[in-house]
Order: structure tokens, then C-alpha cells, then sequence
């Protein structure tokens, strides 16, 4: 029976067999000291046997195999254990020595080259650890969501027109004799679905036609995207999110202490409260103590959303920072005004170490409000029956907010480039592997 | 504080709030009978307050409202008592009435009719019951891969190229000043990451040009995949499937015994081990049995789907059944040939109440392998690159399946036509709501 590799050390004094890829293999006179690296980590086996080194002869790294041997403990080995190897079995040999080294801490290699090889640079146990927490991720948020009452839908992602920017940023496509788009954002059918379930999230894929090449920005991302209804205050959006970080957080923490530590990254941290602060204040607060004037705009640039998230690190002891009342005009027409200040609207954004991970709010949720939006911007309410519609019909108060998933991974490790977190990302220059 | 109207119950004889939509409103005399509808069921209200029947008096049906009052025991009432109310207050007002009676039993509406409507349709409780269905099946799809040690990946959903059929029957869109196509299987991708993981899962959208309008198929659906390395037998795929199955029935049962109950749906049977056919012995049992001759042919009809998952439920007590061994020339060129059989592969589909619900098996992991496998289809191995570069590198034993989650709820309910299993379905001409 195939043992894992991580589970080699429960059986010392015994022979097992463990099956995985040539992770390294190094020759020393008559011994050959291979590492074995299967789903759950590393092993290393002694081979002095003649017919199990007859095997090895003529095999390199990443060849599939299946060692067996009598299991010893051994201080020195990471594990404490090693494998005594009686006979080495191959399962699948290489045709190509492997174009990039997986098995060294650093690959060294540029970000054209990690994507170019994608297929194989992911074996690399850091890259891994990338997107063992990319998932953890996902999975705390569902965790969240379900234990918030939530319901898990799943909505179109090609649709006739776009709520945020119409069709313009969108990839169109040929629907056999029609025109369509690629869905930009669930937006509209997560607040249809308000309607009916109340409560409703989604974990998908959107694209932005965008034609920028940034480090923080792809054409394809992975959302997660939540929209509640019945709220007495818009503040209950920020609660949930908040609630949903400290999972994350706290799930990392206790499944994921592993992939950080390869990476020597820290734990994210969030006070019992996460900061929130308004975004005239956080300008003020920006030109006071860093001396970087942004007052007046109507948004923070990226250097405003670093220096913030700076001074919520060193001041408030939080790496999560909430930005609240942006202008009606920079935020989209779904977004409801501040009663009390009508040219702010009850929107906010969730930054996590100098960058932004999530865009929520309170939404409108009369038709009238809409129709009086709408007008209030020169925009026609023809264009956006399929939305309105369900709002003729009773609508709760509402709001909601998307995550960047491939963002908030990007910054649990301080990855320079958020391809680095993509399995396989898609923009202007990458449409491969 | 909100009481949700499933514990209203719990409240006999206190003061409580519950805020959601009329659901019906009958008036008798100075009396009013509301009926609430929240997220989590109905309660009815008697309104005899002058006060509370005046907010009342121009309130239809969809009207958001909380209502508050004291609970009382109502034995003749379905949750065993009833709000005696002495306030209403109007949250949000309908505009139009609703175009659709989501409060009867049975809508009586054609399916263009439910679609076209499907932003308030979706309201009522028996469409709420299949997408709760929905949910809770992926659910447990997650809950299995999870406990069985798979990781999630999140695949890009824009393709160069496809595995299954190259471009046709495929979208295609431009991608800046490319060509790319919608993905229509996680294929390569999952096989890509068995290299990285082992053992991967994902649920996803995913697209197929075809231009038929049948019940069964639309052109966006959902798909759940996994895919498992280092098996030591193809039958294990189909083990991995048969627990999915136990789990999903089995959630189904303990999670959802309300909404099959609204529909009358039976709970699907599955026996102690999902029977396991070849082809060939499938087609011996329809003729054999129901006289319907399909024997020789390399696939079952549709007619051959209904008949032998007829015999399955009638003598063998299942509603599932693996249909194993497709000819090699009927089945993708990455499907594993039989080496005890060369005209045959390591593949299965399984029949669900007499629908095709996943189809999978063991493929080919070597490199050469590939290359026979494409030289004797007279393929061009250079436009595959992508997806053979991993198979260059040592690749284990695998094999895996994708299932289609609204073919199973639809199912699960004996509806008629898979749309009605998609919140927002799109086919040729479906593009809206």
C-alpha cells in the first residue's frame, strides 16, 4: 500500500513503499541519495542496493517512481526519518530533462520564463504553496458564507450588455447570430438573487478588456462576490467582510503554517477591528504624515492606497484597511448616496497591504431610485430592463462586495506580480499554456 | 431584531419582528391574512389593527415589509402558530404587479414564459427549491474532494485551443488582436495539475457551440471535474465517483428533505455498489429485455440511456449506472485503451434515471503514448504542445471525470428540460434574462 510521503515517519522500523517524482538525485560512489516528492511533501531515500541503483542508472529528476524500503529515523533528515531503499520500481520516465529548476529554493528565473513553464515550474513546492493557499482562501470564504446563511449560486458569465461599463472594457464574442460580452461582474444577478434568497454568494472567473499590462491588473481574475439583503445599516457589509478575513486569517494560520514558512511570509494581521476611515480623512491623514497631497481627488492613487496601508501597519496595527465614502461620481450607479452627504455614497474598499481586495456597498434598491440615477447621469433605463425589472417588484435594502481572490493571495506572500498567483493568467501578451 | 420566519414557532407568546415579502394577502371583512416569505419559509399574519390594515390597504403581493406582533399557537396553521399583528411597516413598495403567480402551488406557464420572467419566477418557493437543490449538491461535491485530500484549482476559462474537438463547436471571441476560444473542459488543465497536485478539483461554467435545442443540453453549463493520479486501477475513478454520489444522496437527505418534499421528489437510490456494465452487456440486457436492438452500435441512444437505467432501478434497485468500456473510436484520443481489449477504453459514463450525468475514465500518461495515440487519429501532435509538454516530464497513472451539475438536479426533480436546473440559462436563442 502507497504510504504518503508525509506519513514515512510513523512508520519507522518497517518497509513501506512511497510513490511520487524524482524530486532530487544526487550519486556518491556506490550510493544514490534520492528525494521523492508526492502531494503532501518530501522524502529522502538511501539506495546501496545493486538492482535498485541498476534502476536509477539512466533516470532523472521528475521521473515517476515507487520506492520501497525499510523506514529509519534519522536526526538530520528534515522529517527525521529516511528510507532505507530495497527496489526502486519506475512508473513514468521523462522524455526531457525539465527546462526549469523545481527542486532549488530560488528557480531564478524571470516571470516570462515561470509562465512560459508553467506546466512544470508548478511542481516547484513554493509554487505550490501558492495555490494550496489560493484555495484555503476560496474555502474559508465558502466556510464564512455558509455559516452566514448564505446560498451558493451560479450565474451567467456571457450576457448581452454590461452593468459598470456597458460594453465598453468587455470582451465581445459571436453567440451564434448575435453579439455577446463576457460577464465583467456578477453584479446584476447577485442582486436579482437578493430577491430571492436574501443572502448569496458566487466564486468565479470575470474579464476586463483592459488593455493595460500592470502588476496588479489581468484580463481573466477569480472573484468572490457576496450580496445580502434586509441590512439595517450598510456598516453590516463591512461586519461580514471583516468576518470573513479573520476566517481566512485564521485558517491560514492553522492549515497553511507550511506554505508560508517556505516563503517566510507573515501572517496577515487584524486587529479585533478592522480600521475604517473615510476617504477625505485618509487623504488628510496621507498629507499629514507623509507629506503626499491627494486631498481634493476623487479616489486614492496607488501610492495614496501604500501610505495608507502603511500607516494602518504602524499606527492602528492592522494590515487590512477600510476606505469609505467615495464620491457619487466615482462610484457606479448602483452605489447609494450618503443621506446625509449627497455627494458621497455609503461604498467603501477593503485594502490589504497597499492594495485594493474588495469594492462594496450599499446598493439603490427602489426602481425609482434607479430611474432617478440613471437620469441623473444621462443614461438610458432601456439599456438595463433585465436589472431593473427586479426591482419593480420589492426589493430590500441591500449591498454587497466582490474579493479579488488572485489579489489577496498575491499579497499573503508579497508576490511582486499578481500573474504569480494565477495558475495559468490570461492578458494582452498571454493567452498560453 | 429580525426573527427569521422559520423560528417564529419558537416565540409563542412574545412580542417578535419578521421582515420579508408578501407572499399572498386576503382580505375578510376588517380583517387581513398576510402571509410572509423569507428566506427561510412562510409565516402567516392576521392583521386586525385599523392602524396596521391601513399600511395594508394599497400593498400587493412582493411588498417588503416588516411586520411585528405577538406569536400565537395556531394549530391549523403549517408551522403551528401565527403572527397576531400590531404594526406593518412598508420597507419597499411594488411598482407593477408581478407577471407571474410565484404563490400558487403550480405557476401554470410554459418554459419560455418561466424563463423570460425568471428574475421574480425564481421567487417562488418551488424554483427556490431546485437551486437550493443545486447548491447543496456542489456542496457535497467539495465536501468529498476535500475529505479525500484534493485541492481546488481555478483553470482559465479563454483557450488558444481544444482538447475535445479543436475549435469546432467551440466560441471563439477576440482577444485583443487574437484569436481565443470560450474553454469547453477543464481537460488539459486538470491533467496539467495531477503533475502538481495529485489529486485536483473544480467546479466551473463552461460552453459548447452545438446549435441543437434538445432538453438535455444548453450552450453554458456547469461542470464539476477532478482528476486523480497515482491510481493503481481505472475502477477507482469510478470508486471516487460512487462515494460523491453517497454524499450527495446523503446530504440531499438530511439537508433538503423540505424542497424535495414541495417537489414530491423521491430521494435517488443508490445501492451498497453502483452497478458496473460494459457497453456491449448493456446492449445485450435492452434487447434482451425491452427488445430494442442497439447491439454492435459504439454508443447507447437515448431511447438505450432510459432502458437500461430501467433495469437498473427495476432489478437492480439503483438509480445510477456505469456504463464501462466505450470503443476506442468513440472516445477522446487522451482515453487510456483497454490492454486486455484494444478496441476498447477505460471509460465509463453514468446513467442517472436514465441521463448521461458524467463520463470519465483512465488516460493515456505517457509521452509516446500521445504521440501513437494522435499519429493513429493522423493528429498533429504540434497542436496539442501545450498540453503534452507535461507529459514529458513524468506523469502517473490517472484518470478522472466531469459531472454536470445541472443534469443531475434536473434529475433529482424529473424536470422536463435542463433550464429549468440553470438560474439563467443561455442556448441559441437564450441570451437574456
Amino acid at each position: 500500500m502507497r504510504i504518503l510521503t508525509s506519513n514515512v515517519a510513523e512508520h519507522i522500523g518497517k518497509k513501506i513503499s512511497v510513490s511520487g517524482w524524482i524530486h532530487k538525485i544526487r550519486k556518491m560512489g556506490g550510493i544514490t541519495f534520492i528525494v521523492i516528492r508526492d502531494r503532501s511533501g518530501l522524502i529522502q531515500g538511501v539506495v546501496e542496493k545493486k538492482e535498485a541503483n541498476k534502476v536509477l542508472e539512466d533516470l532523472s529528476t521528475e521521473s515517476v517512481v515507487k520506492i520501497s524500503g525499510e523506514v529509519v529515523k534519522e536526526d538530520r533528515a528534515p522529517q527525521g526519518s529516511e528510507i532505507r531503499v530495497d527496489s526502486v520500481e519506475l512508473i513514468s520516465k521523462v522524455s526531457e530533462d525539465i527546462p526549469v529548476e523545481i527542486n532549488k529554493k530560488e528557480m531564478n528565473i524571470n516571470l516570462d520564463t515561470l509562465l512560459d513553464n508553467r506546466q512544470v515550474a508548478l511542481r516547484s513546492p513554493h509554487q505550490q504553496a501558492i495555490f494550496k493557499v489560493h484555495a484555503n482562501i476560496a474555502k474559508s470564504f465558502r466556510k464564512h458564507m455558509e455559516a452566514n446563511d448564505f446560498v451558493e449560486i451560479n450565474t451567467p458569465k456571457i450576457v448581452e450588455e454590461g452593468l459598470e461599463t456597458g460594453g465598453a472594457e468587455m470582451f465581445d464574442l459571436k453567440w451564434f447570430d448575435k453579439k455577446a460580452f463576457l460577464s465583467q461582474s456578477p453584479q446584476m444577478y447577485k442582486q436579482v438573487m437578493v430577491g430571492v434568497f436574501e443572502r448569496v454568494y458566487e466564486i468565479s472567473n470575470y474579464w476586463r478588456a483592459e488593455k493595460h499590462s500592470t502588476s496588479r491588473h489581468v484580463n481573466e481574475f477569480t472573484m468572490m462576490d457576496f450580496e445580502m439583503g434586509f441590512i439595517d445599516s450598510w456598516e453590516e457589509v463591512m461586519d461580514m467582510s471583516e468576518g470573513f478575513v479573520n476566517e481566512f486569517v485564521s485558517n491560514l494560520q492553522k492549515e497553511c503554517g507550511q506554505e508560508l514558512e517556505l516563503w517566510k511570509a507573515q501572517l496577515p494581521k487584524v486587529p479585533k477591528s478592522i480600521p475604517r476611515v473615510k476617504l477625505d480623512e485618509a487623504q488628510e491623514i496621507i498629507k499629514k504624515e507623509y507629506k503626499h497631497d491627494i486631498t481634493g481627488e476623487p479616489d486614492l492613487d496607488p501610492e495614496g492606497e501604500r501610505l495608507i496601508s502603511k500607516y494602518a501597519l504602524e499606527k492602528l496595527d492592522s494590515d487590512f484597511i477600510f476606505v469609505t465614502h467615495y464620491p457619487t461620481k466615482k462610484r457606479a450607479f448602483y452605489s447609494m448616496d450618503d443621506p446625509n452627504s449627497p455627494n458621497e455614497t455609503l461604498t467603501f474598499d477593503l485594502l490589504f497591504r497597499g492594495l485594493e481586495i474588495n469594492s462594496g456597498g450599499q446598493r439603490i434598491h427602489t426602481y425609482e431610485g434607479y430611474l432617478e440615477k440613471l437620469k441623473s447621469r444621462d443614461m438610458d433605463p432601456n439599456n438595463f430592463e433585465d436589472y431593473l425589472v427586479s426591482f419593480k417588484y420589492g426589493m430590500p435594502p441591500h449591498g454587497g462586495t466582490g474579493w479579488g481572490l488572485d489579489r489577496i493571495t498575491q499579497k499573503v506572500f508579497g508576490l511582486d506580480n499578481i500573474r504569480e498567483a494565477i495558475l495559468f493568467p490570461r492578458d494582452i501578451n498571454r493567452l498560453t499554456p
